[in-house]
């Protein structure tokens, strides 16, 4: 009998599913929102009911389990150390979705899965050394050593979107800190910047026209829209350098960038580049 | 027979050098100057003859080899591949050693063998996932992940020194780029921050009384002098944001800090640390 698994992404704003086939090929994917109210306690039911509907055209015994990644620590037992973009404390993600489903779960932080994808399917196939940056809600990384995930000592490694990239900012960061590279790179953090160019000038764009989003910026950047490239200038400016700095650190073979920011394309690049 | 090795540590201004028992065990340590004149051609048949100066009063059999820690990317078989701060280009430092001392030389980067001594008999005795910071000429990096040195795609994982930490910097580091941890943090860079600010202010300053370096700055610091303690203000600010960053990539246990700037001891940290 040929076997299945269920792929699930939380993220900030929606959550997306796959079936794949153990070869990893993708055979169906879908969305649902992230609830995140109630301390995101609707987030894993909302997951099972979707799973549960999609496996109603199954055979059960042809389901192998699901493999879900969420944005935050999370350690190899499958538990959540505060994840702050969906509500969520510490608890077992794990457990807790094997017990709405009734089958084996794997949990992992997001871009942490995300590279271990990249290296099998993906950006980077045929590298052991391997940076991950995801640029969704939030900014995420997942770092590959050796061909193997670099957790760190408490599961925090590769939280790339705290790194500090700039000094004197007021606004605070999800995490509580002020200037991390997720304030101003993320799709949020796009959306942050351009807001607030809006408002700093009088210059005439597009942006005036709709509502303001990541997407938005960078469609805008390609029709040549001025105030929207100052706004991509300055993603790209804390990016590139961040990705320098973590060059420094790991040296690694090659970085991947991933997430809803990326679907902008190579024009990300331009920006990204010294 | 009990077995002696000789460990060299080849920094921007001195060489140490010290004699080692097996169990790592200090039994003498003595310091050469660096001659970095003639691209660092000298500095090595300097090495070999200050250790064969030490043999004569030694029984040559009971010597095992020498372990030399130098700044720069060097590879696994003891290649270097330019360091800026001696003239070197690139070639086989353990082959050259080798050759002219006739005895079995390992090679590695300064900081990743200072980090695997730390983990060994030092500040980091305990912990598997370590970042040692050497603070000498430049700024070195030495990681530690699940117990082994992490040296990346190329042998260069660990520079931290050129984290990028300023933008708009006018003077060059010595990698060429502008604005790098080292130009703020190491001896040298604080010692560039010191002649800048005195030249910059009126303010009086026992700093103005005698050569201006890292030991003199921290030296007035402990005096309170008010324009050595805004140096260490801005060393400080540089390198615990660089710190912090490196946190947020490889989520360390600790963070041991060395060289010859850490000889300042505890004050370092009030400046450091946020």
């Amino acid at each position: 009998m040929k076997k299945y698994v269920f792929g699930v992404d939380v993220g900030g704003t929606t959550v997306k599913l796959g079936l794949f086939d153990v070869e990893g090929n993708v055979l169906d994917k879908w969305e649902i929102p992230t609830r995140t109210q109630e301390n995101g306690t609707l987030i894993l039911p909302d997951v099972a009911e979707s799973i549960r509907e999609k496996m109603k055209q199954m055979d059960r015994e042809s389901i192998i389990g699901v493999g879900i990644g969420a944005p935050g620590p999370i350690d190899g037992e499958g538990v959540v150390h505060r994840a702050v973009n969906l509500g969520w404390g510490t608890f077992s993600i794990k457990e807790t979705l094997e017990d709405l489903l009734n089958m084996p779960v794997m949990a992992g932080n997001d871009a942490n899965v995300a590279a271990l994808g990249e290296m099998w399917m993906g950006g980077g196939q045929g590298c052991k050394d391997l940076v991950v940056v995801t640029l969704g809600t939030g900014v995420g990384g997942g770092i590959i050593i050796n061909g193997k995930i670099l957790t760190g000592a408490t599961g925090a490694a590769g939280e790339i979107g705290h790194i500090h990239v700039q000094d004197g900012e007021e606004d605070t960061c999800g995490c509580g800190n002020h200037g991390c590279l997720e304030q101003y790179s993320s799709a949020t953090g796009i959306t942050r910047l351009a807001n607030k160019l809006l408002k700093s000038t009088k210059k005439d764009s597009v942006l005036r026209n709709g509502e303001v989003s990541a997407k938005a910026v960078f469609d805008a950047v390609k029709e040549k829209d001025e105030l929207a490239m100052q706004v991509a200038e300055q993603f790209g400016e804390y990016l590139g350098n961040a990705l320098s700095s973590i060059a420094a650190v790991v040296n690694p073979e090659a970085f991947v960038i991933g997430g809803g920011v990326s679907k902008a394309g190579e024009i990300l690049l331009d920006y990204i580049r010294p």
